[in-house]
């Protein structure tokens, strides 16, 4: 069983979208997936709290957060479950302040720039550091 | 066709492994590769100046250079060809000079922290933004 | 219609002074308004982000969340309904940390160092724009 | 008896319309009114001198001045006249640099991003001030 | 009457360790205590703000929100009660980000780098200066 | 045996009273204390080398040299002593320069804030964290 | 015609040879230039104010105020004339404080380093821009 | 003799018109020009060096490698030949990080904004130096 | 003949005080002085200029141009007359932008903190150099 | 009486004709004063702590520890006897780290820059300041 | 055997000298000596990486590369061969920016400021620490 | 005769090893060396002051005063004695306040990383440096 976070400020349409994007992807692999979405950062830090020992995996779109909040930090540290961090645009062709990732040094990896596409590229690199431990 | 460019500092073999598998990957969607791999940062503004008008995709892991080759960066932003960064470690739990990318800002996204597997969800993201531009 | 939230960390009395105070002046421009108040961030992001398409025009006292919450800025941005920025103290007067807004960039315009009076000049500006838009 | 001083760096039309609309204004309050404007920081700053104790108010758009002219922030500091800093733009949209006003600690409050309404607004804040100590 | 809030992020076991610790503590000197604990930023600003005019003194671990949660701090001001900082770790031996403490200087003291005895030596501090003005 | 150290630069008085009030506790936990005071860092940093293997405990108020003086705290890492630093005064609501204590990061904890009182607490931690190793 | 402005802090005697090497060259474009220099920031903000619609280009040593005349560089960019900044020394090989130039984002572009050359070279090329606009 | 180098990252063609352009201005001086171009720092490091003894003047575009090859820097100051520095574009208007130039110190002026007729007005600075120290 | 300049912001009578001792005790020492006051930078950087070959010593306080007119310092090392930097006030007890003086490095020496008492010190200092260089 | 206490790193020559210097100026105005010289800060610091209640002020001539020594601030401030600063040379002609002085804030002023003289002009400053009030 | 590489940007002759002269240091211990010298950042990354399982020791003059090249100390840690670097001259007297090397922290120690003395005492260091590891 | 001081802050017997070491070489030399340790800055710059015109090279190892004893420096510099930084680590691999000497620009040169050898191949870098000036 794997978990998967969404965690975006988008609308509601393309949410689901990527969230039927992922779960297409997650059937191929036969595995579960759970989706969460929140504006509050204590919402959040719960969340991902109570992954610890539950998923094995995260895929974290920290959206705004990603830049300041060090108890989401602190969260997925806590949880020891291994997330991705993923970012829809290239933050580093955006405002200096977004080009800090306080939560980066906590993730497996970062994906960034690839639109909806780096949650389904994230998923995979979850997927695929379990089938194939010597690619990673 | 597409033209992918690990450029590393790694030894012989692991190179011709990384070059295996995105060669077996290019196979699936029927494109085209080509590997360069160079120690020299004038070699590496060259070649990618090369590419313009030639490739239609570059796959770049600028290894140390990354963090202050601002001729790499004037090259990729000059070869007008969709470059993407690609770390096989994550530079973000690293030293802290290495969180400073030049040449983030020109590339289309950057994957970091999945070992050699980076190599193939980068080479994947080249692929389905050109079948699947929805998703991008 | 226009939209005003008076987002404070004030007890309940002059919070409601504020409001009268508004309302009163909004019944001259025969404008509705609505009041909103949270200490939570996450409430605030929820509340602007509900505008977009509603309200006309936010007054936003973002009180500590103004130095910090680039969460509440991307709502801004993403609301797209004007937003001026309250502060009931001449921030500029105080200690360092509160000298940085990092919402000012998306917010129309700052009024800031007027007490209460400054909610009635913020309605003003709104009003006025929509009316006059030569003075603006 | 009021004092302001619409103080810019805008060709003759316009200045003579804002010095219009704050008349106009200041009528309904009867109260004179007086303009200056000038370019030089030296005569800004003995302006601002000659007003302690013959004006009850300034409204200052100290242009470029407002982030580095210490000299004027001594003269508005030595005045003991409440003082508005108004800005016609959103200063906070524009180059980093301009992010600085060494004026608005001495200043009452700041207005900025309403154009020439920000003039009108200040003369309010100015007026009611005085009517309505309670409002601020 | 005291009030004692230990805002942490552990496990549910030691959480009530603590509270039975400092529990056993305040019937030595026959006070009442409450707690508190959250992941919200916004509840932990509420709680804090209700304590003014009820509580005699807080005891806060403010977990990752100590150093960039400028809503607490500006709660801790606007309460008024004696609020002592507890660290459970030495927060100086750790990553340069944590070593700054947005709400030390609006707390009586801090105590850090004693694990869960710091409650019990925040709980005395607060007693004793009651007991003992001539100490503090 | 545990060893205090109350290094300060208060008169005679005062810190005669310290002494009695640490004594006072000492006896109760049966542990033998001696006091040191200098104003010379080097005498501050001989003594503290003369620690190693000697005293189990150290409490140590730095003053002014706290922080600066490298030299100390090279003499507390040295010494392999458990040591905690005192301060009399919050030194986060002084000057930004006593917000940093280059002693910090070697030092077992940190109790600052609550005037002669933290000498008493300091006395307790390194007593408590001897007999009761569970809280610590 | 073209306008010219050697604006510097040197004594009479050079002053006049710069004005009769410049006119010199004028001669041979058949261009009309005229002379401006002043120790006052404002008079200089008004001249080049006085510029707009007037003059084709404008020559400008700003002396001392390149490096804080904020004040000069939004006149240069509201005279919407080509401006080129002259220095008679090369300014990056003096003070730190002498390698920033305020002014240099609003204007064409920077000579420095090769004495009263410099103003030769300068009134080439705004001749030759005009004239050829291929070269440039 | 003259030594001229137009080092850029310019395509063939407009190299080419670059190099001729100079050789016609070269032609009524009667002078001898040589041109290099080359992306490696090392082969630009050597050539500069080669200088030495040889050339009378540089004229050095180079690149982005102005913002970091204190290697270009120590070569330059090792060859004592007067060397320009030349930029096509006016950097100052471009990104902070390309305002600062590490061989700018060692070089005998700075010449940018021009377009390619910054490397006549470069070839002329050198030739009317020689000719007429005067001026310069 | 010893030139000596009260350059202030003071009103009318304390610098007539000024003045009136500062000649006083001129006439111990049997020089000729010179008194000029304004707010304008233009007006002191013209002036500073002209005391070249005419003045002995200058006694300058600059009020807020200390800190940022490069102007001033360039006007008073041009004009090669020994300058002394006087502050009435203790410019290190005031805010952090007032510890920084521009003119410092090109002024004999400094003195500040004594009031009107540092204009006769200043002269004093200016005479005794003069008539007795064993000391300095 | 008053305290005087010329501490520098001088030869044993210099520093007498200080001391005599100081002391026939001191005859003048028959106070008594007092020497002393030492290379340990914990030395300085013990001196000026006795001088509370002792001496009616201090001219302190602090070398190097001027930039550091924080222990020196605290004692002076400590002292509560009027300091006055003095540096034989005009330390903002030097390398920058000695042109911050931490001791300055606490000082009555500073006097730097005039060779031994500055050692005279302190003493009078002190000596008219008890004098003349009205000149301070 | 011992590797040896003498990379500098020295002309021919005292090249061969400093090369003679490690030659016959390294006769008397009987090993081995290689020198390599480039200006090419990208050659000296591949000299450096090919030692690696083949040398004993490196001596490195990486010139101005030691300031900003991470390649090369990347390559240096690849290599895994004890690494001494050498600067002829005493950087720390130099320009700031040749303060950092940011190879210092790959190396095994740092020897500079004493001439070409400086590559026989590092050749000695590294045969001493072969011979006699007590003393290292 | 030379001067050698081996400064640390070492136990006794590892002091006495290394003055064995630097004995039995100065030997081979035939020079006189005398050794001083003290954990007092002012009786180590009492020390080195005295050094002047008596010994004729100083090996310091300042230990944690390196960083920041500016006194030190100034003592060095007093000394005129060609004095050689050692460090016993590479103090390049450790905290980031240790990367800043500020002794090192008026040393003759560094040694740091080889251990206890350092003060062997700091003697001979003295010694030789007097034999042989070719080398130096």
């Amino acid at each position: 069983m794997l978990g998967k976070r969404e965690i975006g400020i988008y609308g509601g349409l393309s949410l689901d979208q990527i969230c039927s994007s992922v779960e297409a992807e997650a059937k191929k692999y036969n595995v579960r997936t759970e989706f969460f979405q929140s504006n509050s950062e204590g919402e959040l830090v719960s969340y991902i709290q109570s992954c610890r020992g539950t998923f094995e995996g995260i895929l974290l779109n920290a959206g705004a957060y990603t830049h300041y909040s060090i108890a989401l930090r602190d969260a997925i540290a806590a949880a020891e479950v291994p997330t991705i961090e993923i970012h829809v645009s290239n933050i580093y062709k955006r405002e200096s302040f977004r080009h800090v990732s306080v939560i980066a040094p906590v993730c497996l990896g970062q994906i960034c720039g690839f639109g909806m596409q780096g949650y389904i590229l994230g998923f995979r690199a979850l997927m695929e550091e379990r089938l194939d431990p010597w690619l990673a």
